[in-house]
């Protein structure tokens, strides 16, 4: 018996968990002083009535014998798939109800996805990054090349026809520099995955951020995407289904390697590893692609992208560098005074109260930077700017 | 690119599309007659008052800020752990909560533990078998040992000191045969384990149809299990959650190789490729092991194995052998007059409209057998063993 030894060469997760410590130590200090979490990552406004009221409907019909449902359609129920396929319609991506499968969270396909891929294959990944595409890698054994983000390219890494890879994570509004690529940058990347029948996974899950019209909601907005992509959404962020769980991934028919379809192979993974999103959570999901749904989520989103305006505006008025901060949830800020990513924190916390996440956190390129999220209250936003405008900050 | 070619080497899973077929071609010939569904390996009476209950209250928190639940806890809520903690109690096996993982199936997770191991381990699977515990291995690349369980061994099979391997299956009790290990068969198994250093992945998806109080309901009841075995179980059956999804695994803290904690890498698994179960459904699940909840779901048990107990006094009668039919939903019988699985199936199909599960769809022992479940309704069940009654059947 020997355990997959791959799982040893994983860096310890410490950042929320280092992040948690010195929040408590801080509050123990300090226990009168308020602290205002900028830091986090989840959602805080409820779920819509339009949600609430599909999902009660749905505990009802599970309760009666009449209604009641067992085991769903192995890729999701129809009736979700095809409000899906109607939400691309509007962007004008034109789906077939089976390229779309359900699942329950964008995490967990973006990790299970690479069941279907051969171990021998490299992956490219932009530093800094979610730290999921990363550790998946890092257990199945797979050889991963970091491409870098940095302020000479915005945080938007562009292809090197030098540097060759079989598999290319992007992910656009980005998690965790609030970077948004154009359709001539996603272009540049289409065609080189192309060229090279590699394959992208592309992350969307922060696309109903996005309020600039020019800017792609969807990978597949831009040709030839659908022979290259793979398209990873979730309901998480766009209705705060964060602990509700439903989420989507989308796979043309178009896209074949070796000869096989993608689309057949996930549909194997995905019959035999997984059983389906409980139906009161598709229905659920159903709601948020009704007009009244989608109408309610607008003003959620709206509430969050008006905190990130606040945030941004405020390190404008300081000149403070940063990304992101509009068409996306997150500022990504470069550490005033020359500051470390752990000092900065440090800095944050001690003086003002508030907690960001340290860049350094999500890879080498992010050392210098801080996380901010716009998740948080009004009331905590604007009193975290008039915080930061107390002190001479400076890049 | 290149994909994982193990997927290639899958067997195509015909079994339940060519009885599918099989049932509409006969519907569009008989369109009067009426058909009885004894195949179905998924629960009909609906979700129980309790479950209800907590899963509508459960709906409307997530509705209101003050009472909105982002992000879970990393292994399931703490509420739902302490209650599956207290199940197990009863059983005389002390759990800590740490050694609890909330999923969204055991399929799921007997398919993602995989993910643990290194793929150079020997798999041991008894044949008749679910096919997720060979396609899984298959997908992975692993060498696989197949065990015979036949009539000589009421498809119980047992370890043979000669045959090594790393990774053990036993599901008890079993699906598809519906056989039920005693204490002193599973002691052997698990004095094998112990003694190979393997480990075995017990799956006690069944435990709740077990009634004889001299029977294991959890593999932790016999001595050294911890130290060598993983437990898998599900709501699915024992509170007809097979379309609400929930389910939890077991690793005690006892069971280390290569000197690693298993229930730490699997922690590590899980929060890097999963992200929980809907809070709602936790809520749901909590209320099956309440005091209401308990009571309710007995009924519905009780329902099911009288039906079993149905089927099986009229194959005594007709002088058929089976296995299953008491603390089991499954009934296992031998086709009458050495008719094939699929002849039989035919057989039934064409003279009674029953639909059952050919054998020969569990694995190559499985061959001259059939498989009937006991999740239909009352009616149903008894309307079909009057039909068969009708016939003179032997073996």
């Amino acid at each position: 018996m020997k355990i997959n030894d791959n799982y040893l060469k994983l860096k310890d997760s410490y950042l929320f968990s280092l992040i948690a410590q010195k929040v408590n130590e801080h509050t123990k200090t300090f226990p009168d002083k308020e602290i205002i979490r900028l830091g986090i990552g989840d959602v805080t406004l409820p779920l819509v009535p339009a949600i609430v009221d599909a999902m009660q409907k749905a505990v009802l019909e599970m309760g009666n014998a009449n209604t009641f449902k067992g085991y769903g359609e192995e890729q999701g129920y129809s009736f979700l798939r095809k409000a899906i396929c109607s939400y691309y319609d509007k962007k004008a991506v034109l789906l077939n109800e089976d390229e779309v499968f359900i699942s329950d969270g964008a995490k967990s396909d973006l990790g299970n996805i690479l069941d279907i891929f051969s171990i021998d294959n490299t992956v490219m990944i932009p530093d800094p990054v979610y730290p999921v595409y990363v550790d998946t890698n890092i257990m199945a054994g797979r050889r991963i090349i970091y491409i870098n983000g940095n302020i000479e390219n915005t945080f938007l890494s562009l292809p090197d026809e030098k540097i060759k890879a079989d598999i290319i994570y992007l992910c656009s509004p980005n998690n965790p520099t609030g970077a948004v690529y154009n359709k001539d940058e996603l272009k540049l990347w289409v065609d080189y995955a192309l060229e090279n029948k590699a394959v992208i996974l592309f992350d969307s899950a922060y696309e109903i951020f996005i309020r600039d019209k020019k800017l792609p909601t969807s990978i597949y907005q831009i040709e030839g995407a659908k022979e290259c992509a793979i398209e990873f959404c979730s309901l998480s962020k766009t209705a705060g289904f964060t602990g509700t769980r439903c989420a989507y991934t989308v796979i043309p028919h178009e896209l074949i390697r070796n000869g096989i379809a993608l689309n057949k192979l996930w549909l194997r993974r995905q019959t035999t590893k997984f059983n389906g999103v409980p139906y009161i959570v598709q229905r659920g999901a159903e709601a948020v692609f009704s007009d009244d749904g989608l109408s309610q989520i607008k003003d959620s989103i709206d509430y969050y992208l008006e905190n990130a305006r606040i945030i941004a505006d405020t390190l404008i008025e300081l000149n403070i560098w940063f990304t992101g901060g509009k068409n996306s949830p997150y500022i990504w800020l470069k550490c005033p005074d020359e500051m470390s990513s752990w000092d900065f924190f440090d800095f944050l916390l001690d003086k003002a109260g508030i907690v960001g996440t340290p860049g350094a956190g999500f890879g080498s390129n992010g050392e210098g930077f801080s996380r901010l999220s716009a998740f948080g209250s009004r009331e905590n936003v604007i009193a975290a700017t008039q915080r930061f405008k107390m002190f001479e900050l400076k890049n």
